[in-house]
């Protein structure tokens, strides 16, 4: 007797059962959502003996592979971590649902009534690198939003996904929902992200997280709808009017909190006039933090042992402890200087001026634009979008932090009795 | 002496000139933009006398290189065509502007204050065909929502639209705002537009607008973000409870009313049980207007003198007075059918019975869902949107018919007094 193969699903196979799980998500209820929420937050917790020994197993291949200390940082789990995102998933449980919300409407002068409504996009696809609570937070916006998600995460995270993947399934599965609503292609390596690209029909958008690299080949190659996230060569301006203290503390919190992420601070611009008494209690705050300044020919006339800054400083996400500095003659220039090198993501103004205020966050063309505030702001868990997809950087349906409207996609309803085009 | 050469702006030059203007313009008051709105209206009225001599040429070149008819009306401007764009124009500048609304805000538990705010695009480019009406519509609601545009209109109306932006931008500079938030790059012929689909850092958002080649090769090959408009395979589903009279003219204005745009009928789906009862008279009445009819076998068993309809015929957009008849099961069957050979523009239930109407304004994914109305009013002048730039096909940033709003993206608005990240 011939043994039985069962052939693995190809990847044309996982998308189309994406297509058809999103069918039916696109038609569950809250209700059932929010269960299949919480299923998946006591299922994560209830695994941990699963989950950690395969976090392990990636972060040893990790440790071999010789990867960096701040990575498997990104790629570790434990216990508390995994409680966090427990939370995290029974917070998005709590957030209105936006599918069906009414955006606009109006009766037509014919009788037509014209209703535009929220509606998911269908199937969403998500390339990001080694860090596995991308892949509960994503799924878990997802499912809320009624959309099916396919997961490409990096190949260093593989067996942690495998199993958080499966956990997912499960808990979907408990709840009546279809499997393939959340699915993986890591099996398939680098050709599954290709091909994820290449996927016209099939993937409604496609969101890259991770390196400026990752999303610049996500960008450049894919031929679905992409949104483009992340990279954030992000600046505060000191003006003339700014209080000390304040410039202080939010410099300081802006690029030290967490350098290695998108919204820290990268280049300081300061009014001319405010450059002598702001600059040297700035600087020395940050380098209690070990922060290396390099700076413009006027910076180092006024504070000893910096370095001095080179053109490419102005347009380098250092994502570590540097900073540029830079005497601008006023608000115009600061604004100048942000119009050339900034990437939109997040820009803020410490200012006591309120026309200056207004100017700056009219005129400066940015995701986030701020007035004395920490730029670390910019995140969807600070603006109370219980997670985030990633950062819009781009002007196109999204911008900024990306909580569960900006998953969504709308359609218009027209309900008539026989009307006709005259 | 030498003759001194002044060289033609490159297109560099064109794209940086309408980054520069679009920051102005983005600072614009509504008062000053609908002035501008006003002084086009008048100057397209006034300058008859120059736009029309210009249009004679193109068409006269257009019938020495054998244009269709139905592109070479497409092409032709009369001053009836003339008064009508002027209404357009003015109607546009009665139209609420999208500019500074604020989409949704919240104060944060630490005091901060959040706004999501609308702002213009930057620069819009537009690839479309020889239709010099969709230059003046593109660049009035570019103007409206605060954006500058850079046009690439068919070559065959190049001499046209060389006057109509020419007189574009002699109003903008009456009103005090930039010429170059209005420029065409139709000097640079196919490289043009083939620039502007790389032109990343200069072009926010690229829109094409014609054919199905023009849009897929324009979706396919740029590199910046573009909003997919178009081609339409639109059902009508006659469903077992819809009453004849309402089927009857609703497949004929559906079908008929202007065969060759986007929105027009292209398959008819009817229910087993009804179709003995609609599809003859149904039928009867297209045929009054010359249409041929391509049915599956059930159709053919009903109705005399019918093409065969072969599998090609399911997903044609045959823009022509040419119709594919199917009859179906019953409404899954129907939706499934809509599932598989839909382009997602528009669908249409003709029925009385509510909970079928529900479910399928429901589950058909596409951009507009209707209930006993004409697909023929897919469409923005229709839907009271003044004129459109598109009917968007895509899922990502608008879908449908798209107006003013459709021309922004937004930016969070973050207003501290000193906040800093624990």
């Amino acid at each position: 007797m011939p043994e039985t193969v069962v052939a693995a699903p190809s990847l044309i196979d996982k998308l189309e059962a994406s297509r058809t799980a999103a069918r039916v998500l696109a038609q569950a209820t809250t209700v059932q959502k929010n269960r299949a929420l919480h299923a998946i937050g006591a299922t994560i917790l209830r695994n941990a003996d699963r989950i950690l020994p395969a976090n392990e197993l990636d972060l040893a291949n990790a440790r071999e592979n010789g990867m960096s200390e701040g990575m498997q940082d990104r790629l570790r789990l434990d216990y508390r971590r995994l409680e966090a995102l427990e939370a995290a998933v029974v917070h998005i449980a709590t957030l209105d649902d936006p599918i069906g919300e009414s955006v606009r409407g109006s009766q037509l002068p014919n009788g037509l009534n014209i209703t535009q409504v929220r509606v998911p996009f269908g199937v969403v696809g998500a390339i990001y690198e080694a860090r596995p609570n991308v892949t509960i937070d994503i799924a878990a916006l997802a499912l809320k939003s009624g959309n099916a998600v396919v997961l490409r995460g990096g190949s260093a995270a593989e067996n942690t996904n495998r199993v958080l993947v499966e956990l997912l399934q499960g808990a979907l599965l408990e709840e009546g929902l279809p499997s393939e609503a959340i699915q993986t292609i890591d099996e398939f390596g680098r050709d599954g992200a290709r091909a994820l690209m290449q996927a016209r029909g099939y993937v409604d958008v496609l969101i890259p997280r991770g390196s400026a690299e990752l999303i610049t080949t996500v960008v450049t190659e894919s031929k679905v709808p992409v949104i483009e996230t992340g990279a954030g060569v992000v600046h505060v301006y000191l003006d003339e009017s700014a209080d000390l203290a304040t410039a202080v503390e939010i410099v300081h919190n802006s690029k030290v909190q967490r350098p290695s992420v998108c919204n820290a601070l990268e280049t300081l611009l300061v009014h001319e006039s405010a450059a002598a008494r702001l600059l040297p209690p700035v600087i020395a705050r940050l380098r209690e933090s070990g922060v290396i300044i390099h700076g413009d020919e006027r910076t180092r006339a006024l504070v000893a042992d910096v370095v001095p800054a080179v053109d490419e400083d102005w347009s380098t996400e250092y994502m570590s402890l540097d900073l540029a500095v830079r005497v601008v003659a006023d608000l115009d220039a600061a604004m100048d200087h942000i119009h050339k090198y900034s990437t939109h993501h997040t820009e803020s103004i410490i200012t006591n001026d309120l026309a200056r205020a207004e100017r700056f966050l009219a005129e400066v063309d940015s995701a986030v634009v701020m007035v004395n505030a920490s730029t670390r702001f910019t995140d969807g868990g600070e603006f109370g979008f219980g997670a985030e997809v990633g950062i819009s950087t781009q002007k196109l349906h999204a911008r900024g932090p990306m909580g569960l409207p900006e998953l969504t996609s709308t359609k218009w309803v027209v309900r008539g009795s026989g009307q006709v085009r005259g």
